[in-house]
């Protein structure tokens, strides 16, 4: 597969440990309709979130690799919050092209999108727990709020994003999170969304923001961010006619067969099924 | 550690993929108040569910040989549903010492609750797709359905085990179980808990089900299949003064220390490390 790397197209290759990514995935397609992409879900090795720094480098590292020698990805976006979060100096340093991370992107947005400086982030336990959203949004002269919602990721697998329950599960998370915002003495006025299953829930957000509320959706801006690296090596090497999505996953195909065309909002296609070893 | 082997109060070790299996051990303790227990909760390595059964017979063994040979455990309760429905057998061959799963006393205790011969069960994806349930009450000559509740073991583990949402996504959950049963002409008046994390919230099943349904808790049949088995080791060998119970767990210490109380209903101690390998 390596004389994949010297088409006239440069790859874009893109890394989670689930396929929670494909929103990353989708969100890049919008912004680069004419790239080819190759996707990789670790799904054998998932959760990352439960596992040590060293583990998940190791992992994202296999994975990265995999992407730009197996693929010829010149590109790699890291559509995983604990990857970006604890792993994104050992995925560069393993391979040889820009590497792009899902949370400064976000956290950039959200500085882009707030007047007051304040800002609430929603993600997973293991996000929140790295603080690595609130350490990006400090580094940007932000305050910042993080707090964990398990029971949106489940919420969303099972496929209820636009039901009564998930509104109210939300409701509950924001209305906590809103307290503890006052609580010390915040104004917050930007909802940042960092997890990658939850572009899927945005309208729920949105109805759950207070009015004039913005609501930022990290998917969206590391496609964005992207754009902008991308551009010029797809001028300098032309394009495919139309969008390649080509995905891969190290276990659970089915699954992801089955539940990745909604986060990616299109069909995945055929997902192959690679052995990166234990 | 092998010293313990020499005890001469016997040891039953209870075996999970994670920390679920500690209702099955408090079970076992309200059955068993002077028994010693060793817990080993193989966190590093779960979800077994998304695994092979050639990968969780590996990973089973490998944990019912430390409970046995460093930890002394003569009868072993296999608390994981994932690993008593696909490595029964291999877990078996392992070790030398009698092995009970958490299936099959389900199904004997559905089989003497029910009047009408039909049963539905309620459990986790991986479980359901399994059909070990199924196949355990048709062995006995009733009718089974069963439903994946997803939702349920993230509510348990966030801690809404008495919450409205949660009795809302039960009752939703039921709702759909029930107009399934009767689609294909079952009369069902029994409801089966098969997921260690639902014993936590059998209230709420009791609320949801019809009037006169009984709800089986799998973690409380298999203590009392366990009971039968023990009491002439225990009267042979004697027993210890109070509960001993040591846990021990491959990964994630912290949130076994933090959620484990609430499913075993009692302090769970000091949890240690241990290492399995890959």
């Amino acid at each position: 597969m390596t004389d994949q790397s010297k088409s006239a197209v440069p790859t874009i290759g893109v890394f989670d440990s689930g396929f929670g990514g494909l929103t990353v995935l989708r969100a890049l397609i919008e912004q680069l309709p004419r790239a080819r992409f190759a996707f990789l879900g670790d799904t054998a090795r998932l959760p990352y979130g439960s596992k040590s720094r060293r583990t998940i480098a190791r992992y994202a590292a296999e994975s990265a690799q995999f992407l730009v020698r197996e693929q010829g990805a010149e590109f790699l976006v890291i559509a995983c919050n604990t990857a970006s979060a604890l792993a994104l100096d050992a995925i560069q340093e393993a391979v040889p092209v820009p590497v792009l991370g899902v949370i400064e992107p976000g956290a950039e947005a959200a500085r882009a999108a707030s007047r007051t400086g304040d800002v609430l982030v929603v993600a997973t336990e293991a996000t929140v727990q790295s603080h690595a959203y609130a350490a990006a949004c400090h580094a940007k002269g932000l305050r910042a709020l993080e707090k964990a919602c398990s029971l949106l990721v489940p919420l969303v697998e099972e496929g209820w994003t636009g039901h009564p329950v998930t509104a109210e599960v939300i409701e509950i998370y924001l209305k906590e999170l809103r307290a503890e915002a006052a609580a010390i003495g915040m104004n917050p006025d930007t909802l940042l969304l960092g997890c990658t299953h939850y572009p899927l829930l945005r309208r729920l957000f949105e109805g759950a923001v207070r009015p004039g509320a913005k609501v930022i959706d990290s998917a969206e801006a590391v496609a964005q961010a992207a754009l902008g690296r991308f551009n010029g090596r797809a001028a300098a090497r032309g394009t495919v006619q139309e969008t390649e999505v080509h995905c891969f996953a190290t276990d659970s195909v089915e699954k992801f067969e089955r539940l990745g065309p909604r986060f990616l909002g299109r069909p995945v296609g055929h997902v192959e099924l690679i052995d990166l070893g234990g």
